[in-house]
């Protein structure tokens, strides 16, 4: 029990949802260190900068400091090795998330067997929050405050 | 983090297979204690008894003291109370499984608040073995070895 | 327009959950009339009569009289004719719901081509809440109060 | 019963398929009004204009005044507040298009509580037929006629 | 290519719907024989006896010599190896049926490696008739007869 | 007998995987000629040119006269056309596999009835093998190697 448990948590996170931040207070039950990794992807448009996201993931888990926000390119099974996380944390909201999901975990299995990736549960009222849904109401100036943390909604107000 | 991190496991396991051990072995770099929690389902028609059910898991996890068997009436959520465990685990093979699971999970978070449920996706080559389909085999006389430790394949032989 | 839309919600409703109430809300905004209809299993162990189930029903909508409760044998799309509804509800929480659902509209059309089956979604979080978990909870002795309408509760109750 | 049941039917309709239209003639069961809203996308590069698929539209329902077609930008809630709308209809054909479409119901219901979203079972045998596919036929020179209105296969014609 | 490529269709086929049917004539495209497999469950209850099947099933298919019905006990793989079939057909609906298939699949590949489970899909507008809803209208007096091929319909007759 | 029975098994195969290896393997012992059809998609960014595509399936395959490859523009079945094929193999992995493939084969059996769509399912150890995930692992500089036949993995190297 000496080693701390360290895991990565993955995405885009273009916006970081409350749904994404109810799974960081999850693993916080069972991590020592979560690393929230926002993946620098070259061919998606995104809604905010890197440098935007990743400040307001400092801001949001600002009081907790076994949160931490980097940026990474590349397979995420090397920005575990590099940061000695053993664990890769994944949100599940339903049954389609998890047809995504599962051929990515058997696939890291298969490139990176000493990392495990850990479902939770999305909450079911936070169920139907997708960083998808969240963009399409931004650009169309609809109200996305109740879908994502304070510090977020500060940056995509208009 | 001085308290240790313990998590049930809770199923019929009527047969354990070989994707639930590799669930075990899973859950292992993530806990200090895992406890296989065999529930006494009064209705069922079992192919093994709880009682060599038990026998057969401890002697599946002999070399390992964090792992133990035990059976259990009742809901999960209060054999974890009962055991002091902070997380429920299951192992998720298919998105079937997880149709199964999720609203389980949701029931459970709204009854036990304090119990984190965590998912481990089986491996690949596990995943389409299933209790149910172990019990047809062993009934209509086929082999079943490959599926099921050496333990419970040696109480299931003719 | 001056033909009332009359709808049935056929079911087992053992009981009736808050996901159900949910679903009858909703309706409301569409029909005139909404027909809670119990149907009467012959082979399934019930956990309420199918009497206890109706008067709950009819405490529950006492305040709207567009809900009735009734009980029925046989094929809900000869109950529907019985009662000139052309209409028949079904809420959906999840898409294993609509794989079971979406056969039996289906078959309800072939049988029926003059009923439309109309699919309400439940509520998100709401859409965990099943009959058979709560039946499992109340014959373990857990608190099963958030779950269904007061009115259930109280016959539940031990 | 003395305000008129309004309900929109949002989406790309590029084009409008077979699937669609018995969407709508199930819909004028229950509504005194459909509007068929036609969502102007900036990004997708499509194969009809929306002004041909507006004129395709009033011509397939050419006959029925309770049918109209309009254009929209934005989000269908306010579309659907513009015009008085208190219902959102959406068609499922199988279980992917149900996880497609339930997070959007929930999301809809979350930013505009008093709008109802109604799904409707398409047809079985009109279940596999998509815009999508119909554009990949037309571009390869297939034969597209079964699976959309006359109105709409006239402009396709190359 | 001199051995003839013979292939069984399991099933309990109480009763054998037009699915079915379908799936047959499909796979007789394919092979040079086909058994359909009617399988002597204990467990369940059934409408139609096995003897009633196989008799129905023979006059459905008297004039195509290709076609044979047998009945079977314990594992279809022991059933195709003892008529030398090396191909396993199943019909497929939906993904829920695809959910119920593929383990079986699996295991069944596990168990024999020399037997190929082929999967047919089933037409649409036959997608979503089951033996377990049709049993459902014999019971309940509904009318079954476009469900089934007429030698079964026949022998249903009340 | 005298007809020989051929099928296409059309896709990008960019890169082709093991898990497409092993469907041409299963589809090999049900027919006398394969013709894997690369689609020369217009659109998409590949990783392989078609024809490193082309030659790197006629290494794969080189000892089996009864395998070829070929590219194609335009729909599948024109192309079986062309090639007197009258079966059209698809592999299956998963569940959302069978959503995607089965409008498709619906969509196909309406165009062209005489061809018939054959499904096999994927072993379960390579069922998570994707096109799209290699290509993901290739642009990261990830160990690919085990996830595509050989004469594909030497074109892929840096």
């Amino acid at each position: 029990m000496s080693t701390p448990r360290i895991a990565i948590f993955p995405g885009s996170f273009d916006p970081f949802t409350v749904g994404h931040e109810q799974i960081v207070h999850q693993s916080l039950e069972l991590f020592d260190k979560v690393i929230i990794a926002v993946g620098q992807s070259l061919s998606k448009t995104s809604l905010m900068s890197v440098e935007d996201r990743l400040q307001a993931l400092r801001k949001t888990f600002a009081s907790d400091s076994r949160v931490e926000a980097q940026s990474f390119r590349g397979l995420a099974i090397n920005f575990a090795r590099q940061n000695k996380a053993r664990f890769l944390i994944r949100g599940l909201r339903s049954s389609s998330d998890f047809d995504y999901e599962l051929p990515m975990a058997h696939t890291n299995r298969a490139l990176a067997p000493e990392l495990t990736t850990v479902f939770f549960p999305t909450a079911a009222d936070r169920s139907f929050i997708s960083s998808t849904l969240v963009r399409e109401i931004v650009k169309n100036g609809g109200d996305f405050r109740a879908f994502v943390p304070a510090a977020f909604a500060a940056l995509l107000r208009p």
